[in-house]
């Protein structure tokens, strides 16, 4: 009985929620700012635990402050089938990005419940917590990590870039009893299947006028911790030849990473430079210190990582050249990720069952379902992205392709747990 | 009499209050953080103005913060001479920037007295407000501009880069009262002459083995507040052909005006970027918008405005080209300015008189002496700065440099004075 449960899906009703949830740290220009761990971070997880108590389902909140709500099966024994995606945002992010993969859940989970669904195995509806943290901590993905026994003890001692608060004091802050985080990790075998939803962030679906892309792989992504140290002078004193101007040789190392990054088009890398510091920040100052953090990704590894040798390289020349000093170190990594073939072709058939128009296609993105995909089945279901923009205020996805979107991820849940 | 006063002249005590300074906000560095219009810059005021008490010279706080003592002359109603520089430094500055003048211009105040000089016209050893002001607001000099009546109405209500608060707020902060501020003003022929030693932050005096160089002329500065926006996105899943990427942009800019203050060699242009602020500082966004402060100096204008026109040029080839926004806004500027030819030959003449080695030679970087200038007859005196490093925590000049130009703004403050 897994088909026309999704005709209990609400395009209406997510659109709503959407709404209520972008009251929560948003911006007035329509962006967002939920940070993870911060006190809007916990008003929307708590709101969330609301409505799933609403839909009559029980809620925990596990070690790493994974927010989840569960239906319970005909055999409470046998492997779960996971939805879900997060809840916190980038610093001036957009209403939708992973607040669509947790709505989507609930509404399949309203659904089945309206439907009155009949299945065997348990399903859990989850906001993995702070997906976004690398806006503010050099790891990511603490919920997810934590579910498959990747979030390693010294990442909770990682300094936030922005308060200087500890990983581990931020989750304390709004509750989360770490105590428990090892209890959060999930055993092999214990997950059927994990489906995320989440919007694509990038502009094929859109161009190819598809609504629903079926990912394959997640690129795999490289960063990079770069520091550049020349000599803080006087902007006017100093004659041009004399200056070892730190920013000046940021500046070209960024070009080094656009030029790199443009240069490999097939398989495609993107190569981002998103967050630069510098000293000692005043206009009449040579800067003396630049530090930055280097974002490479690409399906294909090998690809990714002779850009991201183009890119040492570069930054050793520039060193050189600049007489500056250069530190270079590899802060963290995913590698290509393929999605499990079984899911991937659920989706692919709930799309077909339901007429809904698809692609298979990869992701440039990193996701939960990616983390998860480490030690169990995952797979994920894109809708598009107005113009590709995300991670930004004008992020947009239209609520008919939520709604065609849900019904996808409810029947592929369906067929997964019947 | 002027003869001989700078025996009294002491390098040591110099040394040592540049250590007292020093202690008021020092970093572990070295450096100093004494931002004007701070808490440090208040406690530093006040010693100066103690040190003026213990020798017995009067004291005062005009309206715009210049802190005064007065030596009184023969004739209280004969035009001043006036030595001085500033206390303030910049974020992360250094120990001998300003302070060089100021304590220079106390001890030959104190060798005044020691020698029981007599003079005619009175002599005022001053402490110029927050002639770093720019690393904090977009205006320089309040102080000594005050003095000429140069600073405007609309300049107190600028806001600082840092903590948001107004120029009006930041000098009531620590109690200077803007109600007097007319009065600061000093009228034409009310000053015979203002000297400044101040430190070089330049290599030339260093590598020509002199120790003292006389300015004759102070280089123009133009600065221009760019900004340009593109689109934020997300940083793994937008592919590069589709990006508007503002820091790249802005990188590209940065490296236009390195390259076209260098192409201009004789007369030497010099043009930095010593701050740039972006958004939304995210490892895994694509920054959507980015603030510079672009600076351009020469003692040629043409030269300088040549420069300045590339810049701009290259701003609007990058903006079309990379498909930014682009706004474009001189904020400040001064003409190149030659200091007075009356204070420069008696500058050299002590110079000669003393058999100190000197030099004749611009100045790059502005002084509270060229603001001065555009009113009273001013000169200037560079001692040596180590390595032509300014503007930094590693700012050095000798001791025995400090004495040999205390000793000749002594004695050129007597012949002004006689």
């Amino acid at each position: 009985m897994t088909n026309g449960v999704e005709r209990y899906v609400s395009g209406a009703r997510i659109a709503e929620r959407v709404a209520r949830l972008a009251e929560i740290g948003g911006l007035p220009n329509g962006g967002m700012n939920r940070l993870p761990f911060t006190p809007e971070d916990r008003a929307a997880r708590d709101l969330f635990a609301r409505w799933l108590s609403d839909l009559g389902l029980p809620v925990r909140v596990d070690g790493a402050g994974n927010v989840i709500g569960r239906r319970e099966g005909g055999d409470p024994t046998a492997p779960v089938v996971m939805a879900g995606s997060h809840l916190d945002t980038q610093p001036m992010g957009g209403r939708f990005d992973g607040i669509a993969g947790v709505l989507t859940a609930l509404e399949a989970a309203e659904a089945m419940g309206a439907a009155g669904f009949v299945h065997r195995h348990p399903v859990e509806i989850v906001d993995f917590a702070a997906e976004e943290s690398m806006g503010r901590f050099d790891v990511s993905m603490p919920g997810s990590r934590a579910m498959v026994g990747a979030l390693k003890s010294e990442d909770l001692e990682l300094r936030c870039r922005l308060t200087g608060e500890t990983l581990r004091e931020a989750m304390g802050s709004i509750g989360i009893d770490l105590s428990r985080l090892a209890a959060a990790e999930r055993p092999l075998g214990s997950i059927k299947a994990v489906v995320e939803l989440h919007i694509e962030q990038g502009p094929h679906l859109e161009e190819a006028g598809k609504q629903i892309g079926v990912v394959t792989t997640v690129a795999g992504s490289v960063r990079y911790h770069c520091v550049l140290e020349g000599q803080q002078a006087h902007s006017g004193a100093l004659p041009m030849a004399y200056r070892r101007d730190a920013l000046c040789g940021a500046a070209e190392l960024l070009l080094a990473v656009e030029r790199a990054a443009k240069a490999q088009a097939s398989p495609p890398v993107v190569g981002t430079v998103g967050y630069m510091d510098y000293e000692p920040r005043s206009p009449v100052i040579i800067p003396g210190r630049v530090r930055m953090i280097i974002d490479v990704r690409s399906v294909d590894a090998a690809a990714r990582d002779a850009v991201a040798a183009d890119i040492e390289a570069a930054a050793r020349r520039i060193a050189v050249a600049r007489r500056l000093h250069l530190e270079w170190r590899l802060s963290s990594g995913f590698p290509p990720t393929p999605l499990a073939r079984a899911v991937v072709d659920t989706i692919t058939r709930a799309c077909e069952d339901l007429g809904v128009s698809s692609m298979p296609m990869p992701s440039g993105a990193g996701h939960d379902a990616m983390t998860l995909g480490r030690r169990f089945p995952a797979g994920m279901l894109f809708v598009p992205s107005v113009g590709g923009i995300s991670h930004a205020p004008q992020e947009l996805t239209r609520t008919e392709d939520l709604e065609a979107g849900a019904k996808v991820l409810c029947r592929a849940l369906c067929m997964l747990a019947a």
